[in-house]
């Protein structure tokens, strides 16, 4: 099996394609959200593993954006919790002019690097993995911010454990399977709909679903391109199955399009 | 007055601070949005135009973030239609190898950098306006991306005009001023809250405004720090004054908390 990441071997996504695969497999990596899909239309790569959704940051709307134009289906999801280290070989904080990592995790940590580290210039990488990289081939005075693992297969000491601000820190991840089916035990559905123009559509909706007891764990507007202040939403749903397909059934005439964009287990 | 705007003179920031203060400002820039609340903060400005969202992009997380974290009240909001223009001095596309600009503006680009810059390096920086700033005092192998206004101000050519993949491209920006009040003929509600955990709240809040024939015209889901998978919503209502207040009383023991960012005229 071979799995696309975004970022390099050590990064957040390769930790999250370790826990759902239990197999071998091979992780193939892309630089951006837009050529993870690429090694799956490419056939480079036969799933792929890809943030959704951090607790703190909120939605990655680029990925929202992606899965709904190439249509893939989502199999599974995983819940990692993110834990952020600094890592150098300065001899002391003092010494660290330069921090680098990826802008989510430079956020992440924003309030200790403010207190710790308030003289040290921020430099954003594209990858956290790619940001241990660097500071391995360069001078003391550099650190880097990232997974544990990442430190391990880099060979580099960690100066500083658990730097993050906030320690409800969880990353969400889709696995994304081009011809995947439906688990037995799917529990979840992910779908993302149009209301029509009708006033209190979507309040009509989440009605149905409310009636129906279908609980919305998350509820996510996106713009439609080309039609400025409408909006498309993503819609969550903790049900998959035939019970949920008989309650679409109602909501279908209160919306101008309702893809499915899979049902699957997802991991807590 | 003092306004203080995110970015550099002749950004889109910039434009929107114009069209919104009919008399005469002076603008106080901010290189970041946290650094644009701190010059509210500090009194160093007595207003803030700040971009909440684009028709292409959608919302701006960190704005809402921090709009919530100040609470300074919101009392305006201006839509600016966005063109984007290659800037350069270069003699002709091929000799371009650079392409600088603010990330966003790079993505409203995408498709034509792709089909007339292929191998033309793209590199972000922090603000549209800093990008053309960066690319006049470079050589004719550079270009950037920007509004008409920022190459006049920098007297530099257009090379490229509307370069953007999609013409329906607009931002929003609220206009945000400490002690400010809410204007007479204010026809449009901010408001952020927490549903309580009874199941089907948010299903209840929305038919509440459906019956009173209010118009949500944005629905914004927000993580809780701290309490992952749980949401802040985001709503602006097109209403506001006494029939909203007065449909709030109904809203309120729906929800864990309720808060009015601000009531105001919208100009479109």
């Amino acid at each position: 099996m071979r799995v696309a990441i975004q970022g390099e071997p050590g990064s957040f996504h390769h930790i999250a394609a370790l826990e759902w695969f239990p197999q071998d497999i091979t992780t193939v990596c892309g630089d951006t959200f837009p050529e993870v899909f690429g090694l799956l239309n490419r056939h480079e790569a036969d799933a792929a593993i890809i943030a959704i959704e951090n607790s703190l940051y909120g939605s990655i709307n680029e990925v929202y954006d992606l899965i709904e134009a190439h249509q893939y289906p989502i199999v599974g999801e995983v819940h990692l919790r993110i834990e952020q280290q600094l890592i150098s070989r300065a001899p002391s904080l003092d010494t660290i002019t330069h921090v680098f990592s990826h802008p989510v995790a430079l956020a992440q940590c924003q309030n200790w690097l403010d207190l710790h580290l308030p003289h040290a210039q921020r430099i954003e990488t594209y990858d956290t993995a790619a940001a241990v990289a660097s500071v391995a081939h360069a001078d003391n005075s550099h650190a880097a911010i990232a997974g544990r693992e990442t430190a391990t297969i880099h060979n580099m000491p960690i100066i500083a454990e658990n730097i993050e601000d906030n320690s409800q820190n969880y990353t969400r991840f889709l696995v994304i399977q081009p011809g995947g089916v439906v688990p037995p035990d799917a529990d979840r559905t992910s779908l993302v709909l149009v209301t029509n123009h009708t006033p209190g559509a979507l309040a009509s909706i989440l009605t149905i679903f409310a009636d129906a007891e279908i609980n919305l764990s998350k509820l996510q507007s996106r713009p439609i391109p080309g039609s400025p202040w409408k909006y498309r939403f993503y819609v969550v749903l903790d049900i998959a199955g035939d019970t949920l397909h008989h309650t679409l059934r109602h909501i279908k005439p209160l919306t101008q399009s309702l893809t499915i964009l899979g049902e699957y287990k997802h991991n807590l």
